[in-house]
């Protein structure tokens, strides 16, 4: 089929071009009940917000245009069978591993996974062993799991029945994973992967390579992230190797709307169709303007750029991540940026997180010298304080629940002070959102 | 709080006012990145398609604007405590029904409930009870069930943990919950109510009341069903009894995206705002609209309009069911619709149900003619054919499983011809959808 086009959404086009009459739901009736200020945002895509009418497919048993469009969406990432997702990364992440795992299953996870990985592993039950992390001490964040790592936990659970890696992590780091999956794949054990922020990834040229060419059995992609799709849009893809179809199909539909967004399904629609415009003339396009704008930055001199430099990780070009050479923290550089209407991805302690677009960066010359100006303030103003007792346990590799999920819906929960926690197990998850 | 706020929406007004500089998700960056036709459809809607900036909040933990927000719906609906829900009422039934019951719980629930209900009490391993509805004769649908069939289910199974009912049906049938719900406190069990068509009955006047008002523990509505909401966009309340909400909070945010579409919750924010704006002088200019319209059809001598005249239901007005005096099938009759570009929101053998604005309505003439003109060229037209094959089997008020979730989970499936499948037990839900 042919990736210039885009079934779903001229599907929806067309049928906005009929001026329809709705005698149906949803109750905005296109747009008409939308008065006001608010008809200015709303109008035109309320337009397409339209329901499972004829001609417009359904998601969950899709045989016309959607179908279409997951079929080229298939095609353009090389996958066996391809999903659009309403309900973000989140939900393809609880069905992938639903689908994969059973009752009791040994499985392996990055420790430093996102919460969905950790929801979808509580409800299938399974018996999960924590990977830990390398540390990159430049960024000072975790990043991927090493295959010595996994090489140690298979020799002390060779049941292992599947292995769930976040790649790239949330700085855009990626690592030995193919190494890893041949690992698995040698084991006949299936390996999931978190995508989330490498939708990307298969525009290929300067961007690492994704996770499916590199024999991924199920991948989740959040196209919302990096690709113009509209939050919540998400991808999921499986290859020939995925032996859990028809119950993963199961839980995308139990779990998703049964009246999903078709706003997002196209759009879904048409950032599949922006990647496969992405040409190499296109890509060159946007390399320049990353570099010029990284030599702009470069020229402030209290900004440390963290690139490519750091031996034991490559990184994602659309993330850019900047530290203070002066001692302002990551938090403070946040909080300054955003009093000028400029608003990074995340602050950590020494980092601020920039996500850059898929194309040539057209506002460069605001950010740089509202950067320089914040710099030229902050010259005198306060030094980060980092706090000294924040340590990484990295002496385990590996490590288990402490009970598994069944004991622990049967455990009492009391309240302690930050100081007494240790030697106890948390009743809940603690993890800062967004990461 | 003064309902005439909408301080969610009014924040990301205010955000987008800022003419923000985006380095973070989404990906299309404020809508930068969608280029040529679809902008028309992308553009002002991406301007407010932000995520968890400082001061956009936090749906899963809301300390700000999400928050006052559901506080604003809380007050309007006299909920305790409501929720924005972002996956439709989907994720709405599974998080009140995770949150309300046990493993192995016996629950009542009307055989003619959505399939999310079904899904619900899979997840939560439930002992459902299915409870037969009263089927309405005229309109040849089933509705709602009645209290003589609660009582008979209790006497049988006095342990019922939970009742879960649908009301109003598809087609706005309502029926006498209040009672039911009154049995059902008297003996302590909770009651909730999948509500999805009836998020506008707390307008009050000419419609129905509304289950939270007729005292139900917890009710989910399609906000996008009937008010000015973006498809997938629903409410979830809870009320004083509701015993269950940290549970139900845990499953809310395990079950929806991590990243919430911000235009889904907005809309939600509006379309609250909506509803308290609805005030007697509106509702008479709808109800006059509606009678206008429906007498304008009348004189149609081939149209039978499904009105109030049923004994055992009381209707929605908003769900109009109209029915050929010529023996045109609903299906017929929604196909010759839909090419004049009118689209009904479901047909049946017998009716198509046409969902009426919550507003009055603006193109009557036009789907009147159409109507008219359907008729005139079909009274030599196809004659419906009813199969007297279909039969409702009304004989037994109430049923089991034929076994448990976690048994049905080892049995093998066959294939077999529908007219060998007596007897046997299904494998799958068989749900026509829309149903």
């Amino acid at each position: 089929m042919d990736q210039q086009q885009t079934p779903l959404y001229d599907r929806l086009v067309l049928h906005a071009g009929k001026k329809p009459v709705s005698l149906h739901v949803p109750g905005h009736k296109y747009g008409l009940l939308f008065s006001g200020e608010e008809r200015s945002f709303f109008r035109d895509i309320a337009r397409i917000d339209a329901t499972e009418l004829s001609g417009l497919d359904d998601l969950h048993e899709p045989e016309g245009v959607i179908k279409e469009a997951e079929t080229l969406l298939a095609g353009a990432y090389g996958a066996e069978k391809s999903f659009f997702l309403v309900n973000g990364s989140t939900v393809g992440n609880l069905a992938m591993i639903l689908g994969a795992v059973n009752e009791g299953d040994t499985v392996f996870v990055q420790r430093n996974c996102h919460k969905s990985v950790l929801n979808g592993l509580q409800l299938a039950k399974a018996r999960p062993v924590f990977l830990g992390p390398e540390i990159d001490k430049t960024w000072g964040v975790a990043g991927g799991v090493s295959l010595q790592t996994v090489e140690e936990a298979f020799a002390r659970y060779p049941y292992c029945r599947a292995m769930i890696f976040t790649y790239p992590n949330y700085y855009g780091m990626v690592y030995e994973l193919h190494e890893i999956i041949e690992f698995a794949h040698d084991r006949e054990i299936p390996v999931l992967i978190d995508e989330a922020h490498g939708a990307h990834f298969s525009a290929g040229g300067m961007f690492p390579r994704s996770a499916l060419e590199l024999g991924a059995d199920a991948v989740v992609q959040s196209a919302h992230k990096t690709l113009p799709a509209m939050t919540m849009g998400s991808y999921l893809h499986v290859n020939e190797r995925y032996r859990f179809y028809e119950r993963l199909k199961h839980y995308l539909t139990l779990l998703q709307s049964s009246s999903p967004s078709y706003p997002i399904m196209a759009s879904l629609d048409l950032a599949r169709f922006y990647l496969a415009q992405i040409d190499r003339d296109f890509i060159n396009m946007i390399i320049e303007s990353f570099l010029e704008f990284e030599t702009k930055l470069m020229k402030i001199e209290e900004i440390r750029l963290i690139n490519n430099d750091s031996n034991l990780f490559l990184r994602d070009p659309l993330k850019l991540i900047v530290q203070s050479a002066l001692g302002i923290s990551g938090f403070q550089l946040q909080q300054a940026l955003e009093t000028h209407a400029i608003y990074p991805e995340l602050a950590d302690e020494l980092n601020v997180l920039f996500v850059l677009p898929l194309a040539p960066i057209k506002n460069s010359e605001t950010i740089v010298q509202t950067l320089a100006r914040i710099f030229a303030k902050a010259i005198n103003g306060t030094r980060r304080q980092i706090d000294e007792n924040i340590v990484f346990d990295v002496s385990k590799p590996y490590s288990t629940l402490a009970c598994s999920y069944q004991e622990m819906m049967n455990m009492s929960q009391v309240s302690v002070p930050f100081h007494r926690a240790v030697g106890e197990v948390s009743a809940e998850a603690v993890i800062p959102y967004p990461p």
